[in-house]
């Protein structure tokens, strides 16, 4: 397939690496022309891999990865252009982290009442947004066996089809079907978001940050929510 | 030693019930006088057991645990007296959850720049606040072992001494040293209060509470932020 990688940080080239390895075409997208960034990464990836702006790589792309850092998600996904997003799965990694400069716990730009998940659904509603891989760092992301254990990713979107889409990828990247959480529709987006807060003291209190969480339950736990409700 | 348990709610009554299992004496304090949940709670449990005001526990107790509503903690804690918690450790386990009364994930009244856990050491200076067990149901606070596996319990406070007297009371609850997670300071409940709402998405896919994270790390994983920072 065609990905289109929006943002040429650690996230953008690492999951634009991996894709290429998986077998995909990949288009790296940077607010710049002629970003040297993206031709060094170019030049590294072979025959499937291209640049260009975000607008290119929105519109070279049947599935959209946007790996913008969060504060800067609206523009660089307005960069892209909605008529090159339209009708396409925009997978959402990004998290509206305000980053202090300092080595302390970031704050959220967006939090509780609403999640930049929803915001991109919200401006782009013929597009359909997948929120997923946030909650980990991108080595985890796209290298899951880093760190033993059935650690877990989630899934968040309105859209069941872009979410099994999502979780074909996500298999392809080394996540078992069993480990990706199907959290609900977009505004789930809000708990992953906020769950920054919690990975960052870990990250202050581990100093690195390939960990990750895994759910346990209570095997004979009966549910108190009906199925309908 | 003697325990004051804030709040009449689940979380109250299992807190009182498990310390007076453990050996402590507990008075169960209410907003109300003459509680009828209150009385029962003591008929129940023994001579080690007594009830009050939320000022009659807090005054009885050598250590207070919060137990109350999050919204309404802070008046609670004005009932229970600024004097009846001086020089004592107020173990809080309150999450500033708005109930929508429907069955749909709570916002929180505080979030990402403060948390309900600073707000009370601010206000009680004198005292000493640990955060704790606010992330797990309160089934799985006081009987662990109804959840397999390492799963975790954070502790925030400022006060070393104080949260090692938690941690004392969490492995007679149950919890082994090793799963006793320490944030740092009060500021790391933030992380730990805004993780419900990861946590209220979950339930409401399973359906119950009776679950809890474990953290799992890369054995090799080298830091990336000194020791010093």
């Amino acid at each position: 397939m065609r990905f289109g990688v929006l943002g040429t940080g650690w996230v953008g080239k690492a999951i634009a690496t991996k894709l290429i390895e998986v077998g995909h075409e990949v288009r790296l997208g940077s607010r710049h022309t002629d970003s040297p960034v993206v031709a060094q990464w170019v030049k590294e990836n072979g025959d499937r891999a291209s640049g260009g702006t975000l607008a290119e790589a929105a519109e070279f792309a049947e599935i959209v990865f946007n790996c913008s850092a969060g504060l800067g998600t609206m523009e660089a996904l307005e960069a892209a252009g909605a008529n090159n997003l339209a009708d396409k799965i925009i997978i959402d990694l990004a998290n509206p982290v305000i980053a202090s400069g300092r080595i302390e716990p970031p704050t959220l730009d967006i939090a509780n009442i609403d999640s930049l998940g929803e915001r991109i659904q919200r401006r782009y509603p013929a597009s359909r947004v997948v929120k997923t891989l946030n909650t980990i760092n991108f080595n985890v992301m796209v290298n899951p066996d880093l760190v033993p254990g059935d650690h877990v990713v989630f899934v968040s979107g309105d859209d069941q089809d872009a979410k099994d889409q999502t979780a074909a990828i996500l298999g392809e990247f080394g996540w078992p079907a069993d480990r990706i959480v199907d959290l609900g529709d977009i505004t789930t987006a809000r708990g992953v978001e906020m769950y920054i807060g919690l990975f960052s003291r870990l990250f202050l209190k581990y100093r690195h940050v390939n960990f990750n969480i895994t759910i346990v339950k209570d095997p004979d736990a009966v549910p108190i929510l009906s199925p309908d409700s």
